[in-house]
């Protein structure tokens, strides 16, 4: 494979690119893969995408080239990079699913899947218009919350944060909201390029 | 107040109530409040009913008995009253939110909302597909999880169990899904009708 192919990752709402050192982020909805015509080397996990790009030649899936016995085949391919980028830590990748992985000494030791911001919010105003609030970063998370919207702000951060740090781990964030939860996780390393990263070394070492 | 009144608690998506010894549940949906004869104190979460109750002499509502210095304003009367009943411990009522609020020598210490078990396998299954699973309850939680279902149940169950157990205070559990979520607190004290009591205690006290 080539130096210069450009990558890609494909969520459920957008298209990640990276082309050199350039990103670029397109809505599914909008995009037509159809129009690349340099080759591009991609993860995908959304199934849409995935029917149409198994008809573009120049559009190579990596899921060939994952170790599936490290992983377990219903796992994220995006899931699969972080951890490929990251030697030892707990990594979150926070899109419109936030899922937290642990790697030690390069092996992946598991992980959990949390719904992604946007959509824990929306689980709120769905369950009642009295529950609709727009989350508080700045909560004091050591201190049990007296008014709705630290309430509902509470649920949603220092939840899935009581279970992160029990852990130990060192931190990497990625993804959309990846700056949003840098406000909880301040001690973490922000890195919005983990899964190209990811990328990058499966390819050397396996493609 | 007289000791045989009817006592009802109004949640998002039920008329639940306490007649004597004798409780039922039935669907706000279907069920019309104007055909009760008898005298009812009740609490409502629900502004769609507290209209309909205004208009009936024979359903009080208990808000007006609530010592709001110790609580505020936009807490749920339902918490309030689970508040009640309990002298000192961590109280999780598990309806279509799932509420966790803690009281120590009889005062409110602060509390959280985390969306009920329901609304939250609905969030998964709105952001993808590959997210719809049903919990596992059976999860051994200390266990970062190797494939999709226990990945989705840990997000769901851990993360408010990892804040839960932080506390190390005595768990009362209440609500529809109190027996599920007494799977994985099973030192808990589940009881179905914490609210009535602490309906109970504050008509006593202050009505």
């Amino acid at each position: 494979m080539e130096d210069n192919v450009i990558l890609c990752d494909i969520g459920n709402t957008s298209y990640h690119f990276l082309d050199g050192e350039k990103t670029s982020k397109l809505p599914t909805a909008d995009f037509d893969p159809a129009t690349v015509d340099e080759e591009v080397c991609y993860i995908s996990v959304n199934p849409a995408v995935d029917e149409k790009l198994a008809e573009l030649p120049n559009w190579h899936d990596l899921r060939s080239c994952i170790d599936w016995q490290q992983y377990y085949t219903t796992m994220g391919v995006d899931r699969i990079m972080a951890c490929e980028a990251v030697e030892n830590g707990l990594i979150i990748d926070a899109g419109s699913a936030i899922t937290v992985d642990i790697v030690t000494n390069g092996r992946f030791e598991g992980g959990f899947i949390y719904p992604g911001l946007e959509a824990m919010s929306a689980c709120y105003r769905n369950i009642s218009p009295r529950l609709d609030y727009s989350l508080n970063f700045e909560l004091d998370l050591d201190k049990m919350p007296k008014n709705s919207r630290d309430a509902v702000s509470y649920g949603v951060l220092r939840t899935p944060y009581s279970e992160v740090i029990r852990h130990n781990r060192k931190i990497y964030l990625t993804g959309g909201d990846a700056k949003a939860l840098a406000k909880i996780f301040p001690e973490a390393v922000v890195d919005e390029q983990l899964l190209f990263k990811g990328m990058k070394k499966l390819m050397e070492k396996r493609c």
